[in-house]
């Protein structure tokens, strides 16, 4: 089993990349055709008189980047809590072809005030394509427990 | 064909309930499955001992507020952008058996500046269940048309 990851392991200002997945029209339309059934999701020939040609739909996109982070870091992550999200931002479509990867900064990394063996990070995560372009930006923040410290004595 | 819904259509202050969606463990094991294998979202063992019992992951509940958007308003709204979340927050868990709708109040609602046939409309969706608890709020912003003035003469 993997090591379990703490707040000390992910230290203000680390970049990170990781991730890689591809996305299908076949992938785009089975999202869409389930939560997001605006036409330029579900239909290669409405999508392409209004967006140029089908797009995912933005929950698809951060859906995806989820996944890239479950597999990253998120399930051996000693996580208390995801309280939400801070801020998303959908700034270039996502394409059927589009690889995609995350870069993911910590932006911010404190102690919990009032609770010694708890700790805050804040994430800036990027989703990128083939291309080197952002389709999306998330910032969010996780409570994690610090490492236990070995007792001295 | 249902009426388009311009800019006017959402007065400041207003809030209305829509949707009802009901949720099964199948669909919370499915969704989690692709997008979010934390044990306590794939495993009802797991979870049980977690979090004492299965809960949907919180993109889940966010992935069906969309759902419930599009088929109350998005899909006949006269968008131009969705350029993201201000914020999201994950409040109580959603548990299979859960019933969900949403309430949704308009925060606030603006003249585009520089553009006089836009309008801005910031939105707070609240994801209630069947005990009137909101388990998941969230605020966006909309671009919208204004509705097309009539020629007078």
């Amino acid at each position: 089993m993997a090591d379990v990851l703490y707040f000390e392991d992910f230290p203000l200002g680390e970049v990170v990349e990781y991730g890689g997945v591809d996305v299908s029209a076949a992938d785009i339309i089975a999202f869409a055709y389930e939560f997001d059934p605006q036409p330029f999701h579900t239909d290669e020939e409405a999508a392409r008189a209004a967006m140029g040609g089908l797009i995912a739909s933005g929950w698809h996109t951060s859906a995806l980047l989820l996944r890239m982070n479950c597999e990253a870091f998120l399930m051996r992550a000693a996580i208390l809590q995801e309280t939400g999200l801070e801020e998303v931002r959908w700034q270039r479509p996502v394409r059927p072809g589009d690889r995609l990867h995350v870069r993911r900064q910590t932006l911010a990394s404190r102690p919990r005030e009032g609770r010694t063996s708890v700790g805050e990070i804040e994430f800036l995560y990027e989703v990128v394509n083939q291309s080197g372009v952002a389709a999306m930006i998330q910032r969010s923040v996780l409570l994690l427990k610090q490492r236990p410290q070995a007792l001295s004595n």
